[in-house]
């Protein structure tokens, strides 16, 4: 059995609680978090819950520690910190830092003898792996990388810190025109505004100018200047009844050509439809968390992504069965 | 530069010379044929044509030999032959003699200090992948594949078979409905007609009875018996004008449900639509070959399948060029 430790227990932590009891070969050992441990109530009967300044104690008591903390604040101070102790998995989101993460944690998990793998989930994770086969397959091509529809709580935080904005929920949804564009081979150069459309459900405060609230959220930038957005003023019980759910998902999609003069055309395609975006992660997460502690086993030390990591290591199943039952 | 030699020069061997050609870190060295190489034009300049005995002289010439043979007779016995010589990588694709062909393959390469990976291309090959990340991802769920709109070639030999039969096309159909039902998460049990229908395109001999040929074609067993099948009369003109392409291509889907009580749904769907089955293939055993010919540098020896394979070595890009770009 491997060992589990959850550091973190919002929605990711949650769902990887959810992965867990789903892999006969993982059991959960503790979670821990920053609140008062005595507040938080998880759905595993007989798994303690730990102040994070415990988690030391469980060094020889835990395999793989997933970190389920936010990519500005937190992961970028714990996963080096926890490498150094135990195998650990991040789902590390923002892009432009993780060559610094890299080698942060690649620093701390050999310090420690351990596996860090970082930058897990769907994006970065599972479409980035397809970005990588589809581009190593079709080096003559053009990718696409499509959102939604989904909730973006970024967006979502975004509206909710508009003035007269009592609560907000935003979807990512992308423009179907343009998805059919490149599925149609026209390798086509979209702009920001033809690849997606913003589509915001606002509750007002009361007394508050819904013109003016339109008006601000539309033009905000970065968030929705250079997109389609269009705006629904709903009650806070349609909000709780009907956009309560963490859906995504999306599409990454390479076109490409092949032939002595690139005659033939190629359409490579992988695409997430999701309920619970933050449960989903959840689920790559628990395969990488198998995977780190099987190249723990092998003695492999350092920090590794997605990409590092021969897909065999995330199933339960041996080769011989593998190749026998999925090849 | 990785030399790659290319063995067995029809439409996949032909596919591979282009793959090369599109990738800058490869260059044909040599094709192997088992025809008179008089007589075998190739596309590249430059390159020389060999009988296959010759094959053996090319030891300290060539890196990655790629095999383009067929999996019925060639590739059982070529693949162990010349992975004591080379990196070799083949598009085995016969399922049940896989594990078979691995342990031939694993003791010849074993023997030659060499790589050998087999069943490289998109089914055994890419939709093998998906199929083990799906069910990495989602343990609790159920796998579909559908193959289509494409060219069997088996079925149109089949057909070619019939007594009264010129030419034929058959080409193989996923049923949109049955598409539907699984994306639409309703994991449907589906019988072999339920997924897949069967169009022929038939040319007749002179004199042949039309209606005869059609019966037998639909009541072949293994082949179409268990299909709806439709068979179009048509004149060889036509088809070699409409028909001449060899397009493929399938869908890969998992549906899977997350949540403590399994209240979520996900689904992970990857596509191919195809011009050419066998550029395509060819695309992917290039990438491979250059996986081989990174793991034949670090030492590495044995046979190996696409699971087995770190998707980074498939890569023109090192690991730091990787995770700033696709990451």
């Amino acid at each position: 059995m491997i060992r589990i430790g959850i550091l973190g227990y919002g929605n990711l932590g949650r769902g990887v609680e959810c992965a867990v009891k789903q892999n006969p070969d993982m059991e959960l050992a503790a979670v821990f978090t920053r609140r008062n441990p005595a507040d938080v109530k998880i759905l595993t009967e007989s798994v303690p819950v730990c102040a994070i300044s415990d988690v030391p104690k469980w060094k020889d008591k835990i395999d793989v520690l997933i970190l389920c903390g936010g990519s500005a604040t937190d992961l970028p101070e714990q996963t080096p910190v926890y490498a150094e102790l135990f195998h650990v998995v991040d789902s590390f989101d923002t892009h432009a830092r993780i060559p610094e993460h890299f080698a942060h944690v690649d620093a701390a998990a050999k310090k420690g003898g351990k596996v860090g793998i970082i930058s897990v989930g769907w994006d970065p994770g599972m479409f980035s792996l397809n970005r990588l086969y589809a581009n190593a397959i079709l080096p003559q091509g053009k990718d696409y990388t499509f959102w939604g529809r989904g909730v973006s709580q970024g967006h979502s935080d975004a509206i909710r810190r508009v003035e007269g904005v009592k609560d907000a929920r935003q979807y990512t949804v992308p423009v179907e025109a343009a998805l059919e564009a490149v599925r149609g081979g026209e390798n086509p150069d979209l702009t920001t505004r033809q690849k997606h459309t913003r589509e915001c459900f606002v509750v007002l405060k009361d007394g508050a100018d819904a013109a003016k609230v339109e008006e601000e959220i539309k033009t905000m930038p970065n968030y929705f200047a250079d997109y389609d957005t269009t705006v629904h003023f709903i009650s806070q019980e349609e909000l709780d009844q009907n956009h309560k759910g963490i859906p995504h998902g999306g599409f990454v999609i390479r076109s490409g050509h092949t032939g002595w003069n690139g005659e033939n055309s190629h359409l490579i395609e992988y695409s997430l439809k999701l309920d619970s975006n933050p449960e989903f992660t959840a689920c790559v997460l628990a395969a990488y968390a198998r995977a780190a502690y099987r190249l723990g086993q092998e003695g492999v030390t350092g920090c590794k992504t997605v990409f590092d990591i021969a897909p065999a290591y995330l199933s339960p199943k041996d080769g011989a069965e593998l190749r026998a039952a999925l090849l």
